[in-house]
């Protein structure tokens, strides 16, 4: 169950209007590596979580206070829109520049669709979607996913964090900037126990029986451009971080099998086949096929 | 520049057709972490790179390889639907259960538009789309995006695995594990690589200037849920992973600050405010606003 | 800001496993008209709203609700999928109907992908998005809108009650139809309040200048299709529910305009225009618009 | 069957180019509320209506006439963009503000994909899509959406009407407002013949067994944020709009059920489960599931 | 302007329920190359013409007649869903192998969402969207994307006559086929109509002007792989069909250009650069940078 | 399998950086007709293919040439967003009117989520998706395909040549366009060639039996809307394409078949019918049905 308080965790609060940063902090909200992302995807690691305890804690804790990181950011929007102008015709965009910047960088939809309110879309309006989620039930794999969304995100909130210099924005900012340093720590060092503990080791998923995997090609970095460089990184020799094999470098790939015939469906697929190269075509063609049918 | 050999890096023909597991391994052909995502990623990942060298010769290396990867699948698929029925009317499939299930389990655009050829499309037939892909610039982030792309690839192709007893099939599978153990130990070496040369470290990004964040923050874990379990993870006491700091834990959040104001915007955009509860709509209403326009 | 508590609302638990029902509850987890869909809406009209007080209260109090439902919903596909088998090869299928019926009917991602975990897509795998939602500002459209929103995800699940006999899941069916029932009620009520405190009316938006409508045509029934039926109902004579006009029954339309003579845009786009059937086009052709360019 | 004549309802030509107000035009014709959805969804209405007769000729009557708005949108998207310049450098954007103000607000695939025409996309560029559409074969549901609909649209017209000075514009806007009005009294007054006529009735579905339903939880309001101002309400209180109960409100959601256990799916899901903590994981493990298969 | 008759352009009435031929049937119902994508793409060329008379008289005459096959399919998919089965549970499916089957291959959304419904969507459920469209203003290429169209949709109408034995439905079917064999036909010959009047040419479009474009490789061809076979083809000798050039054909690649040395954007975009391996990074990193902001 | 080479097929640096025309520059790398759909496109109908030999190796041959392209593109927009501005603030934008027009005019993501990188994205910012491409097992059908995709690809390109004047971004276009007409040649001659050869015939497919089409209509033009123009058209009279027919023109449609009655299905589907209007509802209806559940 959740329960909403209307307070927000930190203050979000713009010093004056601003459309244009309204539509680009729609990115760290709507976007593929925004709020909304991570509120659900912990959401959902934790409702499928396999292992009741601390890491399915873990999640239930990290995924509601993003969901008050959703709430702040749109309240931030809402307020960045508030005094946004209603966007004008080209004749008074080309009379008064100003005015022309400023529609031509704020989202359009904001203005006609959501009426100066914050909405569930990236920067250029893309809508948010089920498929930014990761939850595969493998705690290993999904918080390596999750240290990632962190760095993504935190990443993003940097970027924007130069493009205003409004202080009650960069205030917020902030604050993000923190929770995000706290998430990516907390994700790899959840990430370090889980190993510790023995639930989970590398490679992902670890119980996959060895005698299944062609280890012949386990630890090869085989290399398919012309570069020599990578032979230079510790990926290219010296043991793995498994633990279980040794690292080497092939500089040109083996020579591989040839490609299988062309495959040869049924007629009534009607593809381009050896067959299909018949006097007659119309009226009297595969007559077979379809009298069986 | 791309060149192609009529060749496969490793065999690629089933033993038996399977439409429905050809429709199954559409997933990592062209699923959220499937090959055309790891292809494309790699490649727009060297292509933004920012510093030449062993990364970036090591990104173009792999995503050649990786587009070799999405035509074994390509080709295996289409073998796999060679011999695929036609799927017939539901009277047929009632009378013939065995062909029922086979109708039910196989995609059937793989008929209907493939004519028996693979898809860029996922094992539920949703497009492959551009924003699976993930390239910030920033190579810590990115090359933990990777790590946990194989890590998802891997615990896909090890799960496919149990799905099918055909040997051609498992074969295929077999070398694609393999190749996952060595991306995921690949790509976990070239980020500790990435800190131990002082290029990124964590949190990511490392430079951003810490008297900019929030610093009173920046390691705690506050608890939005009810569970105390999550008190006795090492991310909730002892050292950060980024080095800069101890771990604690807030077993309630914090007082919060108000919600700020409802906002007020122009009335033209006619949403609903206190100002809108006026005695006379029709007619009469917001004359000064239209006024001014 | 959010909390979370790890209760449910109401008991979600499955008498026994159904992967095939899993699939189909995942349209109302996240489907058009899912409880993501309204948990969502209620939250983004909560934060965009411009009016502080009841009907605020009212979209944060429901709003956290439909969170914890998606919570109900999402732990129940997990436990439904618990014991789903693993899906199997075309020859298992065949000589098993019952293990071919059931993995024709699942959504082969809950196993490959989720690992027999729910997802943030709906019962054909589409991923949930944020074009499903409705915010606008007007709080008597996105209360209408809501209304909508409740009737159709209530018909989905009653058609689900019937697709299922497990008590247990019937139990929670029951509970989100009496949810359901509630949600129209109030969103019809509060859609009434609106209109009876002088917030709006009908037409939205009604303070929207009478004087710049085309008035002539804004009560008329124009008829576009050849039946003569439509003109029975009470849309088409008497009074209007907007109480500002007298329908009327238009049985043909009225002559049009003619259409506006074909544009006729710049060379250098390169379409088909009058001005392109020039006797010579490579090598001579529109050197004036390239001169000055 | 549908019908075409070369003539517009009513004119639509603007009075000078516009390629900024062009892209905003876009919403109402491709956008969730555009008049593509309302023609679709009246025609899907129509034929999947289970009733003839008098509804089903609405819907269908009304269907063709969005189908004309359809067109009147397109033809004067493309003659704002007529004249529309060709996008320019960024060196030409920054010597000419004018141009730039013109280059940033316009879509750029107008130019571009269409040249100078228009598209099936909304005003930042999303193709409409299918799942806009709601047809549900539940009439006094689906004439609730239809309501909503042309709500939304009408107040996104409104807003587009103060986003331009063009008489052309203007005089079509002021057409679609009218008709807007005529629609939004017209779905609400069919709702209400609808309930007259018994054929459907609150809540919907009307004819789901009442026995099914959870009805101690039907009429309750339960507040799951901190705000009491909603229980001022007329929905926290008082007879229901079905006529069946009484509002009542519920301060605090009372106490839930305890989370169920935690999911144990099949080991060869590969999940982070208690039993993958094993002291051997590469090369011994799991065994059992594997020699199963 | 649209008008509606309430009849069918062809007979449209299945012969016996199949709910899983509907779900097929939405194929060229919604699909990428269905009728919901041709009826707006030649009403989009039509309305973005820059050229009267019988091109555009063309466009617009087959366009309304693809809106009544739209109509056509969405009511014979209503007739075959008419008495689909309600989907049953899992145990039901077992017991019951044929009831399994239909469950298994019909869409599970025509039940749920559609009550026994068409749906704007293709035979996997995708929702049906604007990206499909064609319309680019250049006549020949647009013909040549119809004929394309109508190709595509003809193979698929094919495939499907050969999954159903229901007479009624195969007389739809034989009416479609019929008419995308005229619309082949015509959209083939109206392209070469554009070439013979002197409208288009090759290459599309032809009065780019010829010096700017590299002419040097525009009639070889560039062999990327390492098959010789193409080098048969009358492609890669002789005439081209533009006749302006001659094809050659080039065995290997030339060798190509150097990679243009790595970008190194501004430090406040955070990328891993050379610059970035600083010795200290948190505290005292782009000093420079921020103070400058 | 696929080899990278670090070399770019021709020269592709810009003379200045241009943060306008980078996002444009998109449409041509990762819309609907750019080079990422051609490169898979190709690649998915070679591995699709029936028929080895010359046609396969061509479409490898191209294929991986386009990838090549990608690259090209990719390192292109890399290079024009190098010096890209960092988005600033709306009151630096109105204060600077050149930055207002540059920010404007630019992808913020290019800016927020790429770091001044190449993205798979059209210039709108639509991620690139699957349903671009078209691979049917018709290799007429495909190659009509290809030759639309080429001529829809320069288009763009020519447009997009027009919206620069930077000598090193023209450089490219002009060896892109150069690629393009070579494309366009080879794939009309390669539909003339499989014709030639009795592979294929129109209509596509050529093979379906005759006496299973609707032939009365196969070639009539049948003229749904009202305009008379396209009579003249020789797609109106004469002899077809395909050689097996006459054209002949139907002014006007012949009358129409009336509607099926409307569909009556089960009523726990909950859809609107004539049984449902009923004296009661809530707590008596549908027994029967219910009962039988």
């Amino acid at each position: 169950m959740y329960f909403h308080r209307q307070e927000l965790q930190h203050k979000s609060k713009p010093s004056k209007p601003d459309a244009i940063f309204a539509r680009r902090l729609q990115e760290v909200l709507g976007g593929q590596y925004g709020e909304i992302t991570v509120a659900l995807q912990y959401g959902f690691q934790a409702w499928n979580s396999h292992l009741p305890g601390k890491y399915r804690d873990l999640l239930f804790g990290i995924g509601a206070e993003e969901m008050g990181h959703v709430e702040m950011l749109a309240v931030m929007i809402a307020q960045l829109l508030e005094k946004a102008p209603i966007p004008a015709s080209e004749d008074a965009a080309k009379s008064d520049p100003v005015l022309g910047a400023v529609m031509g960088g704020m989202d359009v939809q904001h203005a006609i669709v959501a009426g100066a309110g914050a909405r569930a879309v990236d920067s250029n309006g893309n809508p948010w979607q089920g498929s930014y989620i990761t939850s595969s039930g493998n705690l290993l794999a999904d918080f390596t996913a999750n240290a990632n969304a962190e760095m993504q995100g935190r990443v993003q909130v940097a970027r924007l964090y130069h493009m205003t210099d409004d202080h009650g924005v960069r205030d917020l900012l902030s604050f993000l900037l923190a929770r995000d340093t706290m998430h990516q720590n907390q994700w790899i060092r959840a990430a370090e126990e889980l190993r510790a503990e023995g639930f989970e080791e590398l490679p992902v998923p670890s119980n996959f029986p060895i005698s299944k995997e062609e280890r012949s090609v386990s630890y090869q970095y085989i290399n398919f451009s012309d570069g020599q460089a990578a032979s230079e990184g510790t990926w290219a020799s010296g043991p793995t971080p498994d633990g279980h094999g040794q690292f080497s470098y092939v500089a040109e790939p083996p020579k591989g099998v040839p490609m299988p015939p062309a495959t040869q469906p049924d007629g009534r697929f009607y593809g381009t086949t050896a067959k299909s190269n018949t006097a007659e075509k119309i009226g009297g063609a595969i007559k077979d096929a379809v009298e069986k049918k």
